[in-house]
């Protein structure tokens, strides 16, 4: 564990070294910037469900590198490895998506070569999801008004993908065309991926940002504060059926009534021809205590017995979603046509 | 300060002593059920704007008993203290309100029967509004069906209201008749008065219920986990608009957009005929610090210098409020009509 400098160079955010996964600790954020050196195959699956590494893409581009690391140090686990980090996090599709990708290299490498071929499998993987990020960055782009007041949830930035970010990309590359561009940035309960790694992201970036509770959306966009609703996915069903942090529905549904554009911004890996539509979806029910640990002055705001629920995503359904953003372009409705072109 | 019974007397909410306003510190609740004992009128109002009392109709009587204090131990400072207990938070009608009905009383008992009569107006006040929340209560029962799933925001409890509650008066007066009934319950931040204190009373009175953040209530709706939103206001304007604590707004974008009610419930003391619309109405913007100082599992989750807004208050149109509830009935669109009639 070290202090890292403040950049967000891919390689600070996941990198795979001999014998170890490094990852920037993004439980820690934004207090203290540290790196975890992950030595054994079992602590990527541990820091994958503990979200130390989060985000649809990165947990992919981990998940990768959990094998190339198993590979290298456990290679009589691989199979049992495989199977562990395949199933660390249920709902974003990348994790299964890159893991599988890592697994027919093994039937395809054997021997000597395997733990290499593993190796570069992952920084593939990473290099791929990064400049994916800045062509949905381009294309995103073009949708961004001069003066836009973008309101995203969650933090679909470089912590979540390996580097630029899939939402937080769209809204680099739209501020180096427009500075005057600025971010509200719903801090996101229960785990404040908003008010912890959106706003530290935007603030290294210099881009101007204000951070608001969730509920208070609503009387931004009343007000006339919000001209676009831009953030990532988890996943994204054959129609168009969009599965992301929990609260991006309810911010689609209040975008629709003050007819604000939503913009959904993820790679194609994000994309699940396979599942029809987002209720099929397995949407992951996490921990309580997620909820419950939360204080305010130093005091705590639930008590330690309160009933609570913690659905980590919800579905928002395609016909509120304006425009899907992935590496080939702006994908309109009706999806399940232009999403098959992916 | 001392240690109290959990039960929610109105006279452990809010109590007139001789020489002093003793209050429930709902700043310290769940953790702690503790009262303090404010012996000069500033203290009172320094316990309004910090929130150790809160509620339109609590912090009404709050401030009648400010004056009557004032009255009893510092005269001289009586009409310094009915200005600055008038204006100790601006939004809420209700502190004014009772603060003028005792502010009449100084001119019609001079001399020494003063501030017997100011104590007994403040008693007044007090028992006036725990009989207003249980009308209330009654009123809006009617409109709750069996097995309802009542979703709320913020403390329209007896700890806002000096007992019984109003939207909670709604659900403890349904509950009696129906005890299969649940509760979902938004945290509400940045200041949780759902699960800091709406959970607690419901815990106190046995009344099934589940915490949520903010965020998970469109999911909740979505999949048909809420039949009825009930909450409380902080002002209701002539047209029946309704300002609340921030986050009702939303709540009600999301609850038309599922077909579910919304019901207000408020004393006819919050109803403000001379308000034209919401907009017109002053909207408390808060210090920054309720927002950013919040920990995570012990961690702060804000950087100390991210900038954030934090509006107290939104305004839900008349249009999207199905029914308000009063102590004289129940009160349909159009408002300017059937408030007319308070």
């Amino acid at each position: 564990m070290s202090v890292a400098s403040l950049d967000l160079d891919p390689q600070s955010i996941l990198r795979l070294q001999p014998g170890a996964v490094r990852l920037l600790d993004q439980t820690r954020l934004p207090g203290e910037v540290v790196h975890r050196t992950l030595t054994h195959w079992q602590d990527v699956v541990d820091a994958i469900r503990g979200m130390v590494v989060r985000g649809a893409p990165a947990i992919g581009i981990a998940g990768a590198m959990g094998v190339a690391l198993a590979a290298q140090t456990t290679p009589n686990e691989l199979p049992e490895a495989i199977r562990a980090l395949r199933a660390a996090r249920p709902t974003a599709v990348n994790l299964a998506w890159a893991v599988d990708a890592q697994a027919r290299l093994v039937g395809t490498h054997p021997g000597p070569g395997l733990a290499e071929a593993l190796a570069e499998g992952a920084r593939q993987i990473h290099a791929d999801e990064v400049a994916r990020c800045k062509a949905i960055g381009r294309h995103g782009a073009t949708l961004i008004t001069r003066g836009a007041r973008i309101l995203t949830h969650c933090n679909a930035g470089a912590l979540a993908t390996g580097g630029y970010g899939t939402a937080l990309g769209i809204v680099r590359a739209a501020f180096e065309i427009d500075p005057t561009l600025r971010v509200l940035v719903d801090e996101t309960r229960p785990l404040m991926q908003g008010s912890r790694l959106t706003a530290w992201e935007l603030a290294q970036a210099g881009i101007g940002h204000t951070v608001i509770a969730d509920n208070m959306a609503a009387a931004m966009m009343a007000a006339g504060r919000v001209s676009h609703v831009v953030v990532g996915a988890d996943r994204i069903a054959a129609n168009g059926d969009v599965v992301n942090k929990i609260g991006t529905y309810g911010v689609a549904v209040l975008a629709r009534a003050h007819d604000i554009p939503v913009i959904v911004a993820a790679p194609t890996s994000t994309v699940d021809l396979a599942t029809p539509t987002g209720t099929a979806t397995p949407i992951e029910e996490r921990d309580p205590v997620e909820v419950r640990d939360v204080s305010l002055f130093g005091r705590r705001a639930f008590a330690a017995d309160s009933p609570v629920a913690n659905p980590a995503f919800d579905v928002t359904p395609a016909w509120m979603v304006s425009a899907i953003i992935t590496e080939n372009g702006v994908h309109r409705a009706p999806y399940d046509r232009s999403l098959c072109q992916v």
